[in-house]
């Protein structure tokens, strides 16, 4: 009982917590309408808490949000789960690093997912959040788990926690749902840079050891006390 | 006796909405100063609610929308239907399924509008949302049947429930005001994704098959309880 | 006496009219920190209200707002007027139907004036509020008269109330300065929707007969009663 | 204790000032998340004060500011300096007439530093606010001198209070720290406008001459009395 009503609290704090990161993505102007979802994982359990389909930004509350198995099923929640649901489920069995995962179709980032373009090295903000180019995944069907496969295979891969969905747009990752919101609207913001950089030229690439270098003192230097993600935790109120 | 206070109920109502309904206008850029405007059928009546001529978005009230026949003349209110009733009209008598019309002149669909080329689909929301590339219509001058008569040749023949009007803007179509408010807002979107992915490369086309399945699972699985248009409207507050 | 205190009343009211558009300038994002400004005529005499230089929008106040006479000269008021009264002074001199003038360096208008190109009359938008082309007016230094000539010299050559000066920014006109700051919201939308459809191909002309049936119905039936500018002024509130 | 007590006052006061002026960076969209800096020399000492690492703009408050030296060692605060405090330590030790500095990675500046490109001088806002072509510095791995020395080393030689550099994006100088900001925003204004201009043709050069001019007559005569900076305080309220 002790474990259930533990269980319960951390479901709710989750509820909250993944229900006010969207704040981010309409601040940022990452998702129209009732487009893109974030998730986060339940600690310690095969479970994960995430936006309901076709939930408006401006009223849904921290009650609406529901919970799942990590096969997508419904286990706690009045309304239906996000019908990218599956694909979430897919990264939290694949990759138990992984605390939150959040999909948009921002406009820059998905702009370089129409083109199947991976967003090129050439910022010292890439080599920091990044660590290299940002790849492209493949294009995959809604439906089933060939989205959630894509994403896996290529983030395994990869230092990057953005990956671009041929045809379709970003899905980023994160130790916690707070990390794969900022992954999410530090993609587009380079997506966008990238690209308006390109527009007039062709920016050279970062050196490889330079942007290991960046990547490494990025990861463990910036912020409030080691690994950046429980930093800036530390300096919210 | 009883009819009346029922169409005037509805009307009141009706009113309410259309004139909210122009919020998502502002609140996405859609329109500038007193430009754009959304329409509603009262439902099992030949008439319509529009917003008036030259009304200013901050400080229009649901008392300010008209009601007009659906030959634009005006039925009740004491202001000057949009300059663009004629158009809305010649919808709602030509295509009995429609149940809301929304004009604007946002940027990039208008764009696109201005050098007469489709939004071709290179989107999985494109798909979903439009089924297909998005039709350009002729250009026609404001003032008689001509723009009315454009917008239906084109819809009739489409999955999209918008068309780019040459040289103009897009014009929307829903089954309610709010689905046709909702497509307007997404044909900017994918309007603009598109446009700066074609700025550096040509992005691919989807199947027409793969478009097919995302077209039919959108409008059938996507949000709260079959065909979305209900569902959405399930989950506001 | 009565003269007097009937001219203090129009100019506290301009003072605070004057003020409050610069609020349109804010919002459409025509102006950053503290460029750009409005001003507008004193109905009836050589005087004119404008803009304080190097005013703050966030907390610039009515009475901030200071009365210039037709040179420029202070007239009443304790701040500088903006440094560019003189060429809105030299436009009320010479084009007496002129009630108000807008400057700003807005985004894309300014673009097309740095390349010193007019903007082409490809949307119905522009041939309603334009009736044109958006000519291009010579590059003049700050500090005499030079401006003010450049704009007068083009303005009084075209239909539209909006010209763009070379390596500088747009000005504007208009029957009233509300009508001068719709112009000068107007010029940048249609700069921005042109540019982003010229970026991908070459839209069509519209043609010249087309242009001035759209001009002239916009200009004389648009809105709630005849010519547009009182007609939106009587739906606010 | 007189003086430290006066100490004591002054760096309350601009950690206050530090901290507001920060609002500027997200009103104009120049920053996201808690990317971005700003820092404010204390007069008269060999301190600064200077935003803290990882900081959430939404949240964070004056008393978050932290006090440096100007080696970049934290005197007093109890948060860990932003990851730039080396450069702006390094500017402020080699330019004694610096009094605050800003850092931004915002959109259109970064991208012409993604090409290392200047951005040229065909604006007269331009010539009047950076006296010429903006410049760019070298490439320079953070956590050393090498950004602080790349910064001076340009804009000793400059008119300019912005510097690009290359694959980062812009600091800038000022006389106080609210000077810095603007110059901080006027960057991004400006590469914007000369980005889209350069989208379709290439803008002519003003001649030396003029831009000389225009920026001696903007340093001393925009604003209400003398150098700008001063002024445009006065009329902050």
């Amino acid at each position: 009982m002790t474990i259930t009503s533990d269980l319960n609290r951390a479901i709710t704090d989750l509820r909250a917590q993944v229900c006010e990161l969207h704040a981010h993505l309409t601040q940022y102007e990452l998702v129209i309408w009732t487009a893109g979802n974030v998730s986060a994982r339940v600690p310690g359990r095969d479970l994960m808490v995430i936006k309901p389909s076709g939930a408006d930004y401006a009223t849904m509350t921290a009650d609406d949000m529901v919970v799942c198995d990590l096969h997508g099923n419904l286990v706690d929640g009045e309304l239906n789960p996000s019908s990218d649901t599956a694909a979430h489920a897919y990264v939290y069995r694949h990759m138990p690093e992984v605390g939150g995962v959040v999909h948009t179709h921002s406009t820059y980032a998905t702009a370089w997912a129409a083109r199947g373009e991976p967003i090129p090295c050439v910022l010292t903000m890439i080599a920091d959040e990044f660590g290299g180019d940002i790849p492209v995944g493949p294009f995959a069907l809604i439906g089933d788990d060939s989205i959630g496969r894509g994403i896996v295979e290529v983030l395994r891969e990869s230092r990057s926690p953005a990956v671009l969905m041929r045809n379709h747009g970003p899905f980023t990752i994160g130790r916690t749902a707070r990390d794969a919101v900022k992954a999410a609207v530090m993609v587009e913001d380079v997506a966008r840079t990238v690209h308006i950089a390109r527009q007039l030229g062709v920016p050279p690439q970062l050196d490889a050891a330079d942007v290991a270098a960046l990547f490494e003192r990025y990861q463990n230097v910036y912020g409030q006390s080691g690994p950046h993600a429980e930093t800036s935790e530390e300096i919210h109120r």
